[in-house]
């Protein structure tokens, strides 16, 4: 089939008939077709415009196509596309040398993985064998990805059905809005939180602790800016146990939150980093994780237990420095810091105070979410259906949202312009007034 | 830094600096550098060139830089580098296409993956929803990849510092030249090989167990090829009692066999098939599970429970297009059977009645093994330091081996050409006959 006479319908056909969905029920899909895309803006072969509020998964923080990052891919293609992990490869030292400058002091290696989810895998594993230790606590708001641990390490609703790797428990992380400590202030919520979680130690046995798994700020679950205090807290139970603390930056890292490491924002340091998504905003698939000092040392003489073809690849590689050069050089962090607070917190607060229908608004960054109620007082979730019209009325009006459960994740591009913040919170007020009025 | 200034220096001390790496202890690494490849030949900073006949992790089938997936790559990446899973993508639609024209009757969808490890993870999963047990199933001599599942499922010692994932039992597989069944020939190892499968089912109960999970042929446990009615045999036994058979084409499919899938030689269909690798020579990450379509018809209006951020990624998908297109126009696949019949099973088996050294030499088109003894008749495994000091005399002498344990896998990529067969087997014969003269 020749490129002119592609059409949406051939490409939805062609998905519809092949291709196995994440996720789904296979019959219930309907996807929307994109054939290309530049920064903020996607396009399908209508020439219909899309304003990418999703990042797609929370990844292309760089926006879309940046030139420099493509230049980078085509330039290594056409000098080395792989290589076996246990070779040297220039793109690949270059790459763990930038992660780590933008890392905190104390890290010294970085492991690379094909995406998140293993990149968890490989922290789970290293924890678990510096500390001899089988336990792995994380939080029920969480996602950390679909491989064995990484799913059962997972808490919201898609690990039950995964739950067949050992070793896991999981508490309740701080969610103010829906607070699981009964408490009414955020001082309130960080204290008992923390108390819970020194309990949960306690009753899973902090000998049998290798790692607390959590995500610095929870993406999907919620983006749930955990209290001030609470990541410190954290850092003190783990350091009172011998238990390493593992921070998930998969969707939070890499400029989301307006720096290179969400954690920044809390004045605390893991043991190991985990990274995927806007390292080299998913241009190439990629993860790793950032090892500290100890962590490595151990590993100098002691054999390293887990391993994969691509890690390393040239290409993701090759893609993480453009990546990072770029988001330096053009002050992409800052500027996502900069549009954050000037734009979007006041813009979404605006829209909070003019819709009955927003629950909470909350966030940092380019990273933010709308939680939608059905009633303001019992903060009751609005119904799927509801919130799939409100996806529907969102795309007529060519805003791509990213939504999970009751809520708007709005997670542009860390590079989205004044103008395209004020065009999507414009189409989110009115499609939001609009339902509003039906509550 | 420039570069024109880059040594071989420079990027093994980046390397050693900052990167840690897969299966090792970190302190005893001393990487080859690699800075670029065509074809079968790569080349470091110095111009040294090296005869590659690892194919890397056993991966670039096509051979390194082939112009036609390059170009596909740099294509793609100028037109729309990544995109959600959710949404429709023509590479991805077009991918799945040629993949599913290659299978066998009987396969309707693709779920694309990263890698071998998260198809292998996707395969389990999808195999324990379908029949509602639990357990799988899998063989000793076996590798199925690094994450929670897929290392639990692989047989080899890297699982046991590893086990962390529950339900998965492990059996015997035929392997005649160390049989563990006392067995002295091919249709006895066969028959016995079944006779103690059917006994582990039996004991582990064939109504827990959701699936067997095989590699078609072994590779990483050595090239293993099983008898001619091995898999058959496994297919009944599976059909008994409703249990899924999963065949784990990662290593041993799109080409490296002389055949699309290994399966094809030994006249079975499974339920799913897993594959990476050679199915864009890992140009860009890539892997995933073909569905029968009973499967695919459950999953129709059932909920599945996996999914990850780079499934179907438009680079990796674009690679997979042109190099499927590539091996189909050039009869890669016909090349890789005709070689390995005309010229390495003849060449193999010649070294083999020349050097004391070589216990067995076993495989099929560019998937050989050489078994390495100290003694030919206990055959004894030739130690670790010898098979260092092979490999650091072959490195010598231009030719990177793919080694494992006491074993040299002659892997080179389908298109090796009959002079790059005759000059690898030529230092073969020269290193192999010196150590011989040591037994």
């Amino acid at each position: 089939m020749s490129a002119t006479s592609i059409t949406n319908e051939y490409v939805r056909q062609l998905d519809r008939q092949h291709v196995f969905h994440s996720w789904s029920r296979q019959s219930q899909l309907d996807p929307l077709v994109i054939a290309e895309a530049a920064g903020c803006r996607l396009h399908d072969y209508n020439g219909r415009e899309y304003l990418d509020f999703s990042s797609q998964l929370v990844n292309t923080n760089i926006g879309h196509q940046h030139p420099r990052v493509i230049e980078a891919i085509r330039h290594q293609a056409e000098q080395l596309a792989t290589i076996a992990p246990a070779h040297a490869n220039l793109a690949r030292g270059e790459a763990a040398r930038r992660i780590l400058e933008r890392a905190p002091a104390g890290f010294s290696k970085v492991f690379f993985t094909n995406a998140g989810a293993d990149a968890n895998e490989n922290a789970i594993r290293m924890a678990r064998s510096f500390t001899g230790r089988d336990k792995v606590l994380s939080a029920y708001r969480s996602y950390h990805g679909n491989t064995g641990a990484a799913i059962a390490a997972t808490g919201d609703w898609r690990r039950v059905p995964n739950e067949f790797s050992r070793g896991h428990a999981h508490f309740f992380n701080p969610f103010l809005y829906r607070s699981e400590f009964w408490a009414t202030s955020e001082e309130e919520e960080c204290e008992r939180a923390l108390t819970h979680l020194r309990r949960v130690i306690e009753c899973e046995g902090p000998d049998a602790i290798a790692a607390i798994l959590l995500e610095s700020i929870p993406g999907t679950a919620g983006i749930l800016v955990p209290p001030r205090a609470y990541l410190q807290g954290v850092r003190q139970l783990a350091d009172e146990h011998g238990i390493m603390l593992i921070l998930d930056e998969v969707m939070a890292g890499f400029g989301r939150t307006g720096r290179w490491f969400a954690f920044e924002h809390f004045n605390v340091v893991p043991d190991l980093i985990v990274f995927a998504k806007g390292v080299n905003s998913g241009y190439v698939p990629a993860g790793g994780v950032l090892i500290s000092e100890p962590i490595c040392r151990y590993f100098e003489d002691r054999f390293f237990a887990g391993g994969l073809t691509y890690s390393g690849h040239p290409l993701a590689m090759a893609a993480i420095v453009a990546t990072l050069d770029t988001m330096s050089d053009e002050g992409i962090v800052e500027h996502a810091d900069r549009i954050g607070r000037e734009r979007l917190t006041p813009g979404l607060a605006e829209l909070t105070k003019r819709h009955a229908i927003i629950g909470e608004t909350r966030g940092l960054g380019v990273f933010h979410a709308l939680e939608l109620v059905s009633d303001p007082e019992s903060r009751a979730p609005l119904p799927a259906a509801t919130m799939a019209d409100i996806k529907a009325a969102l795309l007529e009006q060519g805003l791509l949202p990213f939504m999970v459960e009751n809520r708007i994740h709005v997670v542009p591009p860390c590079i989205v312009l004044p103008e395209e913040v004020d065009q999507g919170l414009g189409i989110l007020d009115d499609v939001l007034g609009r339902f509003s009025l039906t509550l």
